[in-house]
């Protein structure tokens, strides 16, 4: 039997939490024959709801399950883990300005960057969930100076896997059969999901569907899919949520799988134009914890647009928090 | 690939069901080649909700999951299905009878049942898990003569994980190290956690710990962790109940651990001085969706005045619902 990892998640008494930490119990992420450690991480408000999550861990007698950290302390939370999953973010409460909300956020993932930094394992791999994901990934890799850019991503797997979903629908295909989609841009409204990469059954997805389709209705659909979710359930999106960060994490470690690629929003290195210094989303390939951003793919006109709209929000974002980018 | 199967789910948009039906559509029942069509039924007022669930579905992209029907009509929801999980039950509300709470949920399973028997696929198999659920799977197989009883049982596999996990932690072993866990009788306080045939690490359980331990802690713990759980969290076990169908259903159709038994509650056939006609907690080893009864156990004293204090409640149960046993 392989030796137990160590996998940290925070704000696990959230509903998105709840959903992810029984699925990672029960081996989803890192396979049937990776033992793990669960530390759960809580605000110190939570740690009731957290002790009710540790309990039914144990009730779930799930047999890779060697251990369960509840704490609201981040040094014993983060201490030597293997892979963070930063799930827990400060909500948007009414009436609050958008500014406020990143703001508020940008100081927990500060924290956190520095906290992961001093007490994580030399391997650790970190995904901030938390929104504004893109920019408090930024945040906490600018805290977090030890550790290489490149072992930091922010999640835009919902956004992918809602466009396979619904692609899939449109076409009357399973979500097997489509291959390439590609999610560029902040996890926000800016988001471009983008199917001119993308091939159905071996064939060009706008051999299958209109660009009018994918400008009028798809393209709209995949970035308020959140808020259609919340419409309909009167709660966000998290089994959903928990599946994509299941599948984002899988990928990363055990890799994308052969001719298809998956996005992930990981540090701008200038390809496609993007700045340097943004978390931004990319089509990756995945080897064994390594991602490689795929390139040379063709930008029409349109697409280029619409990444230049949604780096320029990152950069509004970036310039919001610039004294959080100095450990 | 396997041609898909049809699941069907009550009470999917329900805490238990929102837990359940995404590790459904994972694979993790029935294993990652077996697709599935997945057949959600809800109370028309859930139908907003389960809305929800339908479209977090697709956002789930799962490569299994081939179709989603949503609906409220049993006649749609059964209909041709290969496993019907009944999770979805009234619950009871502040100032109800306990009686009162039977007599209504005992309509529910009576109506279920008759859908069952008219609708489902031949091979069904039905397991049920809305409370009290013994009696309800009692009465939901009365009303479906045709299908034979043996593909009726209903859940003590959450009190069989809970027993589990509480036996791994006081004895500081893997829920893996244990074998041979019992839960005997109904699915409420009188149920009978029963470690006396148990195996740690090949020794016998009560080598680990002492008879007192099991009888002053283990037992009265096992049978009102439902409350703890309730009383940390806020809210009553969903992920852990959700655990527990899928390892139910997956051992049940695939076959349970050699050496190893689990814990379903079966039609009595006389085994262990039961009663015949009542649902009854057993020990049962399974084999391509077909269990048997493990027998000749011995049981001492105390064990006895369990079991026939469990099997004395589920009589009173039955003769308050006698009049739905006729379907």
């Amino acid at each position: 039997m392989k030796q137990p990892i160590k996998i940290t998640i925070t704000g696990a008494a959230g509903h998105i939490g709840y959903a992810l930490v029984f699925r990672v119990a029960s081996g989803e992420m890192f396979g049937s024959d990776q033992p793990l450690i669960l530390r759960l991480l809580e605000v110190p408000s939570a740690l009731s709801a957290l002790n009710g999550v540790g309990m039914e861990l144990e009730d779930g007698a799930f047999p890779l399950l060697y251990d369960v950290v509840l704490t609201d302390d981040p040094a014993i939370g983060f201490r030597e883990t293997n892979y963070a999953i930063l799930v827990g973010a400060k909500p948007r409460t009414k009436g609050m300005e958008r500014k406020d909300l990143i703001l508020d956020n940008a100081g927990i993932f500060a924290q956190q960057g520095r906290a992961i930094n001093e007490h994580a394992a030399e391997d650790v791999r970190v995904l901030v969930v938390g929104n504004p994901a893109n920019t408090n990934a930024l945040i906490a890799s600018a805290n977090a100076p030890d550790i290489p850019i490149t072992r930091f991503s922010a999640m835009t797997r919902l956004d992918h896997n809602r466009a396979l979903g619904q692609l899939a629908k449109k076409t009357n295909t399973l979500v097997s059969h489509i291959q390439r989609m590609t999610v560029w841009g902040n996890h926000s409204l800016t988001q471009y999901p983008d199917i001119r990469h993308c091939r159905i059954q071996g064939k060009p997805a706008l051999d299958w569907v209109t660009r009018d389709w994918a400008i009028d209705h798809f393209i709209p659909k995949i970035q308020r899919r959140g808020a259609a979710v919340i419409e309909a359930r009167g709660l966000s999106s998290a089994a959903s949520a928990s599946a994509a960060i299941v599948d984002h994490m899988r990928d990363w470690v055990l890799g994308t799988p052969p001719k298809d690629w998956v996005s992930m929003a990981v540090h701008a290195d200038g390809s496609y134009g993007i700045r340097e210094g943004l978390f931004f989303s990319y089509p990756v390939i995945c080897r064994e914890g390594d991602y490689a951003i795929v390139q040379d793919l063709e930008l029409d006109a349109f697409s280029k647009a619409r990444l230049a709209a949604s780096e320029q929000e990152l950069q509004e974002e970036r310039a919001m928090v610039e004294r959080f980018l100095r450990p």
